[in-house]
């Protein structure tokens, strides 16, 4: 059902032509320009039928300072073959898509590239299999995926974000959701972990890693300051706030989900995260529906089943001064690019200042204090409270009990 | 212009019937049940031009745990006269407003009740002038404003949150932007001062008054936990990770807002907050636009004038699951109403385990280092980058540069 539901974008389009600025002023904030899409990357995207989409965020320019003007883009993408098919198969077909994606967007001039979390295998931890899926994890530095992103980084002279699944050979071939970062010259920079693994749904992770043990790195590239906030830590704005205070410009939320419980807060998190810390945010999500080889559950009564949902892509962008761009589809592969001035970080935090408000040392106090096991919280509680009076007294006033003393109609 | 907008609710209502749910999952998530509106406030609200919503929000039942069934609403409204006129009149017209508003709620049978920021008064901190706007700051404790609530709440057995100005003559008649709590019985409870002040726009909000002092209260009703999180420190997620730790199951945020900056973020932040922290939020906004008798000038370039711009209203409650009520008008006084089962906050937390994962001690670390005056930002550099080379090659590859160099058509 709801993998034919359309997109916002798709359903602001149904508005009548006049109404339609309203909703983007409401929905997406200040607005941001399309531009022209060069032609070599129209060519590929129809050629390979996946979607490219390219703006720019109108900055103000400054006396003092160069303007930093860079492009960052997004990409999502399905798997090809079936999870049936011969791993290196399944492998190699989504690396020469993911190639195609990497080239166009070259084609739009893009500067730093993410890719979508785990994006060289089917998202398989729904299945809770260790074999034979966790063939797909190798080395962050030296393993095939990294060598052939650090050859396309050369070759575009592109900061590329590849978030893969890493079996660390140092530390007895333990299992990460590491993303690595390779500078414009093809050279492996550093990688990141994920800092927050979820229970929820048929996202059984914690069956395979443990919380990253990488803290918050900012990478400080050549085209400016990034960080990767890593699919579930885009429901933790610590993990936000912490990229923030270690200087990134730019935060990219590589993501991998489904379904209609996440989907109403996908346009939310990663949007507020951009306003809050007064940066830009990249956030991609993969596409499709993956069916895998033997049946599982999913912790919620219903049988056993193949498929883990569908995947929503609907990847966007978002700024510091609380607009964002159109997404991606909800269903095609795509590249979303957004021309940015760097610059804009600053001006946005000069004028809301919500870093000079932040009070950082209140919270650093008080979050020592919950986390000490005798901590008692701030209530203030109503002489009228205890813990069996409260019961007794909501139903006394709740509101069907109300409803019945005062005669009312519902 | 923009207060001539309308809404996403009545732009919603402008889609073909058979795309409106579609949006509605998107934006609004899982759906609330509308509930018919008692003829006691239905009468109230035509009577007196405001307009009154009531929502279910539907929650699982549980079989060890008896439902906590409760309804809380958020109030929005206008000034009434001219803010030339004598100050008691002004003060008078609006109490007499804010009382039919309580009322109504009363007659949709609400526990739980919070008004707008600074209510009693126009929202003069534009003017930067003390005199003569000062005078409508008065005791939290024994002022006539909180007299008045004392004996509305005892009427009509509700918990009200009246947010005002407070005059503190204990410390030497020092003024706080305060939210006094008063419980179902007509009690003062206690008052949480504004723990993160403006300086943004025309919010010269830190010419009147300092960070608050009174930490993150949570208040124990005999009809929930609840907290008040004062306007501008919606911004602030640590805001309202504190209260939530302290075990608040709703959140207030009393606001006045205005313009086209703020408006897209209103929709994202409050709500955000009722993801991250899996509790219940009810955000309101003043309505309508409030002329000054003297001219002032907001720093943006712009020729002294009298007007604060629209404050536009569009009130709202979010859930812990994502998903959230539609809001009040853009430019009318009202009461929106959700009836929750309190039971929700754990069940969702239970589901998402945010707060299991959550990584706090990492938290605590982190932001005592960063207060530190010594702190050094985690960053890996790329070996390209020295301060001087990154702005070069930044220039070298800026989108320009390479569009020369690549013939391409953008």
């Amino acid at each position: 059902m709801t993998s034919t539901d359309l997109s916002i974008e798709e359903l602001v389009a149904l508005l009548p032509p006049e109404r339609q600025d309203n909703f983007r002023r409401l929905l997406f904030g200040a607005p941001v320009v399309p531009l022209p899409i060069p032609q070599a990357a129209a060519a590929l995207a129809e050629a390979h039928h996946f979607d490219v989409k390219l703006y720019k965020t109108p900055c103000k320019p400054e006396e003092l300072n160069p303007p930093r003007v860079i492009r960052y883009a997004v990409a999502q993408h399905s798997i090809v073959l079936p999870t049936t098919a011969p791993l290196n198969d399944q492998y190699t077909a989504i690396r020469e898509k993911v190639e195609r994606l990497i080239d166009a967007a070259a084609a739009m001039q893009v500067n730093i590239l993410c890719l979508q979390e785990a994006w060289t295998a089917p998202f398989f931890f729904c299945t809770r299999e260790k074999h034979p899926w966790l063939q797909f994890a190798e080395s962050a530095e030296t393993g095939r995926t990294t060598q052939f992103i650090c050859q396309k980084a050369r070759q575009h002279r592109m900061v590329i974000v590849s978030p893969i699944l890493e079996r660390d050979d140092r530390h007895a071939g333990t299992i990460w959701n590491t993303a690595v970062v390779v500078d414009h010259n093809g050279v492996f920079m550093g990688k990141h972990r994920k800092n927050h693994i979820p229970r929820v749904g048929d996202f059984n992770e914690s069956s395979y890693y443990l919380a990253g043990n990488t803290g918050h790195p900012v990478f400080e590239t050549v085209y400016g300051r990034i960080a990767v906030n890593l699919c579930y830590g885009r429901h933790h704005p610590q993990n936000w706030l912490l990229f923030g205070l270690n200087g990134a410009e730019i935060v990219f939320n590589p993501s991998a989900t489904v379904g209609a419980l996440s989907e109403p807060m996908w346009f939310i998190e990663a949007r507020n995260a951009s306003i809050a810390n007064s940066y830009f945010v990249g956030a991609c999500n993969r596409v499709g529906t993956e069916v895998f080889p033997n049946e599982f559950t999913s912790g919620d009564g219903r049988p056993a089943h193949k498929d883990f949902g569908h995947f929503y892509g609907s990847s966007y962008c978002a700024n510091p001064d609380g607009s964002r761009l159109p997404g991606l589809s909800r269903d095609r592969d795509g590249v979303i690019v957004n021309e940015v001035d760097l610059n804009m970080v600053n001006q946005i935090r000069d004028h809301w200042m919500f870093q000079n408000t932040a009070r950082y040392p209140l919270y650093a106090r008080s979050l020592t204090q919950y986390c000490q096991p005798d901590f008692q919280p701030q209530r203030i509680r109503s002489q009228y409270v205890s813990s069996d009076v409260s019961r007794r007294d909501v139903k006394a006033n709740s509101p069907a009990n109300r409803s019945a003393l005062d005669g009312e109609d519902c």
